[in-house]
């Protein structure tokens, strides 16, 4: 399984230490505001309850997904992500 | 099964363009460089094929994920979200 963390956090300071705390729980960033990484349902609980306490502005949010390593393999890309979907090669349709 | 849009688009232009095209698409914008909807691979790959014009800027990505319908449902979401991720609770872990 993998996991999708996508966010909205207006504060500057949140949203930095947002992404710093995602890094340190072995997520890799793929966008500005998207990570991904290894792990089912367990390690994306631990994962909300670390980030939550960024989460404090008016029309903030996270998202976390747990996805099959299907969605992640045949994840449709374009342009060129921070770092790659480990194990997605380009996808030319 | 759901598709999960994420997108990082430099130029203001080509953003507001990528949203309105994927608004016109039948998507639902959940942040502000993330969209939700119904749909699996065929979907994807027309989304795919709409969007590529605006992937313009030198660290332009969009990444689409098909995911199953489970996924959706038991996403865990902090916050508030532009639209609500339909079928999800909110969830207090």
């Amino acid at each position: 399984m993998r996991l999708v963390v996508v966010y909205d956090i207006s504060d500057n300071g949140d949203r930095q230490r947002l992404a710093s705390r995602l890094l340190g729980l072995g997520l890799t960033r793929v966008q500005r505001s998207a990570f991904v990484g290894r792990g089912g349902y367990g390690h994306a609980k631990d994962v909300y309850r670390f980030i939550q306490r960024y989460v404090r502005g008016e029309g903030d949010s996270v998202i976390i997904f747990v996805v099959p390593d299907e969605s992640f393999e045949r994840a449709l890309v374009a342009g060129r992500p921070m770092a790659p979907l480990a194990g997605v090669a380009r996808v030319v349709v």
